[in-house]
């Protein structure tokens, strides 16, 4: 399926009246108080998010899984249902790949498919957290980390396999999030797991080509229960020191310790040239895969205030790789994504509207109430106008959740693909 | 000092035409929409949240303690800057004492100016984690709690003069936050520190007048760093239903542990009719007693749709006893609060945007992304102009920061008071 | 497979000496200091722990799962592995069986078997938080707490059922862990899907025969990530005194939010003769489904003090339901539950040897220091000679980890049942 | 007041005998399993603790301080104090300044005093979260971080001067804990309080003398409740490898967000060469102050097994530090000491108890059950008798509580000190 531009423009038409006053007072009074909204528009209209090939299928929990009809089964349709995301929203020009999950089997005729939508293949991701059939070596006790060299290899082959892959698609990027770690006290050597990720690291790094990135996740626990090998950004940028310049820390929202300060360490990061990625979706108690600004909207409007600092302040740090990566199983996941990406575009709108200038003045004298004041000011303005506007002007959809259920699209997937379908790797 | 209603109108005078633009609008699009927003006006004219006197002077850390200029250093000054806190915010109508820092000497003189600034007296706090100069028994290891009948008993005696003296001030509650526990493994036996806790809290009952309240206040730790004896609302519940149908439990925002699902506490408690009061506050790691609001003000809003709903749902409830219970020492006290206030202002008024009866109606549908979709929807919307209205209807100020910084309060005060003074009890 | 009772005393041979004189050492040093080895002898080895059916097979993570070989495929087989656990720890009379994984198709068969290994039914468990093929109702949304009557009743009836398959069986309890809530903000209506609860639970009470318990299990978060009906102890409590004398809270270990003090919780439900069962496992970030006493041994120690305590001092309670529940996916599933069985052990016997008498005086002398002496002295003991001979006195291995590896008993299971098994309901 | 040799002997002398059994029996098992008993004990022997000056005193929390009788009010005094742990324990040989708190008035005296108890000067702490009297510059804002470069200046300027001191003592390090922070969103820049922090601190660094360490310690939150610019190892690392060779990060165990896995982060320093120091204690929830090994004495056990494998693999690390960093207020602060104490020397005994070789072997062969074995293994041997031994070898006290009480230690401070005396700094 695909979504033609006139049915998004029927859809707009009714309420297009509604957004044209909202837009207009809502510019009038940001162009009053000196902000240049066309150019708000424009970094809006620019800023692409990708999409990840799991989240198009219901994700699940250890204790079960509740499908959605109408799943995509094949890339082809994965990447049919990013083109309807970003016909709908105009942000989610790109697909994030999962190897093995996901490989081509035409890379002509999927590279065609991807262009025909406007997508973009962003960064491959290697998965060394499962046994796959036929593999000769089982990850059961780790894959980069693993004691025993034969593992190590089969583990390093995967990831420059999968950059191979990456290649022929027009990936930019490597990301390796891995899962490596311990579920008791003394089930490792923390140095030698330490060691040997650090020399797979840099023989997968080897085969980075020159225009790309490898991204190093990190995250303190699950599916390893006492202790993960690259547990926190500071032994992310370790890893990535001692790979070299292409090599970045990528930081997802889910991956932190209770109440960790997030914004401050993509701040640092960024300081230090060596943020790479980001990775949203949103929690309450865990990795909890849930919908980008579903719980702490404030805190992701914080870490976008750093985020639009850095790409201001920070030329020393590469073209971020930007993603979603939420895979809940209680809505429909097309839906979900849309709510993710409105999310996402309303701090970054947000976000955009902190007064630069008057924040470093207020802090360079210390006056906290004014500091909390600016960016609360910002925080509390109803950006929602600018999101429309700014899709508007792409051809995408004023309200993407209402235009999809107008336009009726998962039963005309469920029509396609048949019911009880179930998504690859799922 | 007292705030004149002129000089606030001069104020509000610079920023009226541009208040009525965006009130204008924003009523109109409400009103569209099928809001009654004048009946939200007079909630939010309505809603009064009582300041508690300790928070008038810069707290502190157990680090060390920075203060601030002017700090009101008697009874009748801390009456006097919530008399201009009220002044400015028309939401601060009442006052919460904390005996013994705060005992008057002359009641009437008290009544009298509290009156004068429209100020009510909310319920009164007894303090027994403190020793007090002259006290015969020491809190060290406990006070309602103690295993010392001759503790217990000056413990509660302290609870019934601070009833009397509360009564003469017309005040309708007593609020028990009692910091009883242990600190190390073994250092107290919990079925016998609850037991008489339990004792203790029957034996003061028994003084609550008919009309009034007692609050019984929960915290899972600090300044007890191993066991509370009243460690979360379950604790405080039992007691409350012990005690009788006076008895009610208390909500403190701050006083739970990490992640803890704060507005499912809150609906349970009200659903039950034993929700009696509920302080504000923000943090990020503990107890830390921050701005409200300043943290994480969508689960303020999740926290006040709860809020509203039981006020419209539950009648078995009492009228709640709302304060703020947060004491920094980086921000100008009264300023602080201002920012306080606003923020219970305004998560009060975009919970009362809720609309109830389509959330109700996607819940039975099992829409989960509907149900997103309207609390959202309330949440971001620019709720400032109403609050704005609501303090004009009043009298007060547009916004109460800019007026207090105009008005030049603070100098004010520091030329009244000198300027290290320190506010008692701190 | 059934261990022989002379191919446990073979093993013990080799090791008897050593035990004899560590067993002689410590009993003496204990009968010097006034202690009564043969009652707590006798105490350790009245003791047993039941095996929940599902731990019998390796567990898994929502990111994959690594089986183990030789894994039980049936209800029989399964019992036969606890049977193994038994003779080898003489701990582990019980098994606790999960409908439908679980339901027997010939009851005298089951049962003689069980009764030929000395193995009792202990709680029967139902599931409500997974969909059953052709099931009609679903329970994404909900069982007990669902606003749709159809799905309730489904699982109302599912809980008689499993109630009934437990009478025919000998069990005297039924397990409710109620995975119902939900995953967003606004997504269900706290209130009414409590009122649901309760009213379902009520409904299911009625069915519960005279000399039956039913034990409400609470949880935070998960499979739920916004909020859970049941959350926390509070509202157990709350449920079981709607339900009646038969209703009891459970408590499992894993099922608290972060720092929760569970040992208060334990004791103050004991006093309140709520207390009902025990859940054991042990976990450092969430409910991680770890070996027992793997992470914090020094906890576990704690709330068995509680237990010794409750059990010598509240007679209101009824006799605890103690099960392991834990299953994690790195180890041998039945090494691990020696593991578990054992950490129990000797939690129990460390608690047995704290001097209540002692540490009741240091309490009333608000003398720390000694109240911390007691209980580190019994902590620090090592227990190990007591556990051996308890374990001696009746029969099972003085080291069953060792006992089990030479008796090679997994390659025999591989033998019996084939390698790539996989038990029901993983 | 000064502990006599003979004073303890007298008192040992009451369980001589029964120590000898006990060590008699484990020193010969431990020698029948292949442990080096002599080994071990010189390893204990010679096992030195700093205790910081402030911990002599009770401490308090930001609700109230209940303070202990006799406590130490000059520098002098707290020498003593420690002299009479050291005395007791053998194993508190050093002292840790606090200034401006421990300025000695005369060098000379106090040198000796130290020296005659045998007692050394260990790292030096400066202070820059406190405003001093008739400082010029307040540190309300920040100190090495601050905006300001008077206050900045000010704050190296104190540094350098706690060198100097340090200097005159014999120190040989300098501990940095940097409160600096903010306490609300927006307050003050990440990268501009970074890299202020990083100039001061290089400033600092050039006036490390050569032999010295500069350990630069790390904190998540308090005093600063939103951010804190060391907030933890990945921030204090990079600001020593800046710094350069004498720079290292110091670990405090209170010091983590919850569930952190602090072994692991003390493994990676100790394998990059850049664990400087150690400091005690114990907490629940938070930065507690408790005392050591009172509440997770298995974690406790956990890191001492990673630093005994550190000092034993990685040579590229200096001398640790070593300190109790813990103050409370419900012990009398030298028996809560004497606890923190033992609970260090147990933990470290346990370690020396791993078998390291075994261990190795279980972890190449993947072997979990067999790996946790061995950790509890050694955890689980009552090490008392060899920590006797230790003492007893050197002249201390078989129980130091005992000796302590017994020798009523703390009359004959209240009787040449007065009751209510303050301990400096408090």
């Amino acid at each position: 399926m695909k979504l033609q531009n006139q049915q998004i423009l029927d859809v707009n038409k009714k309420i297009l009246e509604e957004h044209n006053d909202n837009f207009e007072f809502l510019a009038n009074k940001l162009t009053k108080n000196g902000y240049d909204v066309n150019a708000i528009l424009s970094k809006l209209s620019e800023f692409q998010v990708a999409i990840p090939s799991w989240a198009l299928g219901a994700g699940g929990t250890r204790f079960g899984r509740f499908g959605f009809y109408g799943e995509p089964t094949t890339l082809e349709q994965k990447i049919e249902d990013v083109g309807i995301l970003h016909a709908l929203t105009q942000t989610a020009g790109a697909v994030s790949l999962h190897i093995p999950w996901d490989v081509p089997q035409d890379y002509n005729a999927v590279s065609e498919l991807a262009s025909s939508l406007d997508i973009k293949f962003d960064a491959v991701n290697s998965n060394t957290f499962q046994d796959q059939k036929d593999a000769k070596e089982s990850y059961k006790y780790g894959s980069l980390s693993n004691t025993s060299q034969a593992v190590r290899e089969q583990a390093i082959q995967h990831n420059i396999d999968v950059i191979k892959i990456g290649e022929k698609l027009g990936s930019k990027a490597l990301t390796v999030w891995l899962a490596d770690g311990s579920s008791f006290p003394g089930q490792n050597n923390f140095q030698t797991a330490f060691q040997n990720t650090q020399d797979s690291l840099k023989t997968i790094y080897k085969d980075i080509p020159e225009d790309w990135k490898m991204l190093i996740e990190y995250k303190p626990y699950e599916p390893n229960f006492y202790s993960t090998v690259i547990q926190d950004w500071g032994a992310s940028l370790m890893l990535a020191n001692e790979c070299g310049d292409k090599a970045y820390t990528l930081v997802d929202l889910g991956h932190h310790l209770p109440n960790s300060n997030i914004e401050q360490i993509v701040s640092i990061l960024s300081l230090k040239g060596k943020l790479g990625g980001f990775h949203f979706n949103d929690s309450k108690y865990g990795d909890d895969d849930l919908t980008v600004g579903s719980i702490k909207p404030y805190a992701l409007f914080l870490i976008f205030n750093e985020l639009v600092y850095g790409m201001a302040n920070n030329p020393q740090n590469p073209d971020l790789a930007w993603m979603i990566d939420a895979s809940h199983n209680i809505k429909d996941p097309l839906e979900d994504l849309i709510q993710s990406l409105e999310a996402i575009q309303e701090a970054f709108a947000r976000a955009l509207l902190v007064d630069q200038a008057a924040l470093k003045a207020a802090q360079l004298d210390n006056d906290v109430v004014k500091c909390q004041e600016i960016l609360q000011g910002a925080y509390r303005t109803d950006v929602r106008p600018l999101i429309e506007k700014a899709r508007l002007n792409r051809g995408g959809a004023i309200s993407p959740i209402k235009a999809y259920r107008e336009l009726d699209v998962r039963n005309y997937l469920i029509k396609e693909r048949g019911r009880n379908t179930v998504a690859t790797g799922l």
